[in-house]
């Protein structure tokens, strides 16, 4: 079965599913299955298990017996949680009526998709960019209209023009995910707020993925559009437990929105998976309100590790990369690299490192490869003495 | 604001997700928000929290460190079970292949209406129905078309005739909810396999929601698909953890679907909420294999709680029922009652008992009333006493 064609045509499907982007990332780790000794780097996952004290909230909530259904948006406890630690995170006041938790960040993305898309619309976004906002686009029937970051000076830009030149009457959401998986690019305060100034004008929504909010190496938290919006603007903004807290298995998310829009996310949470497992809110209650010193652990071993990788890499005569300041991935130019899928493979076989190929991220990726750094100093030595005849 | 109209228009959504429907089985349970006292049987949730032998399984799962992302369509180990399970009950082979672990009977549903539903079809569907299919069409922009049940000698009977003339070119799937929720009516095999002897012919898929599979009072379980259908046929069962092993707030659910549909799924649960919890995905595997003692212990208990409820009912003047052999509600006409949602709020205020109205499940329900009787005989002999003299 091709990878390009899941399903076969007689399975009478809808044409767009048949179409459905399949992962690349996995098309490569599926081939690493078996293989003895491979470091996997592949995908965007912390190694670190949750820590003892979130997993002892939840074991207790599930001891207490909380194993019934919850309100739709989520635990008035979680939300008003949520509430707190971004009022004090961006020193603005969101009230808990602008929080909706989800069953992930990846279903917080499903439910403003299928809020905003359908085959009418499109959506504008910045590349490169992690492949699953694709897929919820062309589920929900709509066309995606890539703008390219650029680089310059060793680092990541986002010329604004081109994202306004891409909008158009049918244009429902711009959809930008700041800090950046893969690049680690963020977009600043004042982007943010010339972007929202267009999209009021034009009415259109923005889609704002910051799961990366608390992933940074140069500064206490990435900007976020929360900090330059109103709390009417026509905002989603994505969260995620996964990141900030290693609870990626959870499947804990949530969103921030308009107010209005709450009696709407209550029934798109409903008809959608109905919301998250009720011990996992009550653990994230726990993560949100005591998860400080943990996030503060993190962030400090991903930045030596960033360091590590970022040292290592620079060294190696094909590679051309900044540091990233935010998020756990190095994206690195390969010189003379042209198939990057090929080359997932290459160093797969030869240099046993599982590593990303850029073209996972859209076309603009090319050229490119994705290593994610969340990872013990010792393995990433490791991988990088394994890559570094690939590369030199 | 409005609860037909969620969203204000100014939001610029999606003209479909303006009349998503609302929840006329929340709307009802809102106003009893603060009234102390009412003794609610208007959700579909038993009143036993999950039992200790799989809660301990989770909390040892967490306990492991068992917090990482899982393979997209479930462990290898709870899919292996599921397989073991279904085979088992069906008395036929049914390959781990098949099987897709999802967050929910409902994300179950959902990922099937995305791989059929766009604006260009058409889906066909039995009534009475929990109200949360008709969402899920909605949101993907097809167009829902109703054959009722219809009732005779004391029971709910399909006219298989009329599903058929339902259906036309644009018909993508027929649903099926049976057992049924809300009126405990179940499909004979008989009528599974005339189904799918027209489906077949018109290369028309059936959803089969059998959430209440085991649910059943007058047999080891309800006929299902899985016992008529071949591998290949166009069919997506649905089922969840929540009803047989009381594990509502858990989101667990799965789906078996031919072989050939896996890796479509296995994308569509990525771009969706990517699986059900970690954790959860452990315990389940425990429910599964140690759980028939609880699934008898809990019929047994249901059963007597049907009994009760049944004869209390049936015994007053303005009712008018039979007992339902499966899933755990009483479905019941009440003479001369013209609108359903007002009589539930009367029932709430006037007897302080939060039932849901029978317009929640579609027309059809209109002039019916839904009480969970998945409760204490006392807390329900107490119910029947305070709704007596409304229904006398």
């Amino acid at each position: 079965m091709s990878p390009d064609r899941p399903v076969r045509p007689e399975l009478a499907l809808r044409p767009a599913i048949h179409t459905l982007p399949t992962s690349r990332i996995r098309e490569i780790s599926r081939l690493g299955v078996g293989l003895p000794g491979v470091i996997p780097l592949w995908f965007g996952e912390g190694d670190e298990s949750t820590p003892k004290f979130i997993t002892d909230a939840a074991a207790r909530a599930l001891a207490e017996g909380r194993t019934f259904y919850t309100p739709n948006r989520g635990i008035p406890e979680l939300r008003a949680a949520l509430a707190v630690y971004m009022s004090g995170l961006y020193g603005r006041p969101i009230g808990e009526d602008r929080v909706t938790v989800t069953a992930s960040g990846m279903s917080a993305i499903m439910l403003a998709m299928q809020c905003l898309m359908d085959h009418t619309g499109n959506i504008v976004h910045v590349t490169p960019l992690w492949p699953n906002f694709l897929g919820d686009v062309t589920i929900m029937g709509a066309e995606p209209r890539a703008v390219p970051l650029g680089e310059r000076g060793g680092g990541w830009v986002l010329d604004l023009e081109r994202v306004f030149a891409a909008c158009d009457d049918n244009t429902r959401a711009v959809v930008v995910n700041s800090p950046s998986n893969p690049t680690g690019w963020m977009m600043t305060n004042e982007e943010q707020s010339e972007l929202l100034a267009f999209c009021r004008r034009r009415g259109i929504w923005i889609i704002a993925d910051e799961v990366y909010a608390r992933i940074v190496y140069d500064r206490h938290h990435a900007p976020s559009f929360l900090e330059v919006a109103e709390p009417e603007d026509l905002l989603f903004v994505v969260n995620s437990f996964s990141k900030s807290w290693s609870m990626t298995g959870w499947r804990l998310g949530w969103l921030t929105t308009p107010a209005a829009l709450g009696p709407t996310l209550e029934m798109m949470n409903e008809y959608n998976v109905a919301g998250a497992a009720t011990f996992a809110q009550h653990a994230g209650v726990v993560a949100v309100r005591e998860g400080e010193s943990y996030v503060t652990h993190l962030v400090e071993r991903y930045h030596r590790a960033r360091d590590l990788v970022h040292q290592r890499l620079s060294g190696m005569r094909r590679v051309r990369m900044s540091a990233p300041d935010a998020a756990f991935y190095a994206f690195f130019a390969v010189e003379g690299m042209r198939d990057s899928i090929a080359f997932a493979r290459e160093v797969l076989f030869e240099g046993k490192v599982g590593l990303a190929p850029g073209a996972a991220f859209g076309s603009t990726g090319e050229g490119y490869m994705r290593l994610c750094f969340a990872s013990s100093n010792e393995l990433l030595s490791q991988a990088m003495d394994r890559i570094e005849p690939l590369l030199s």
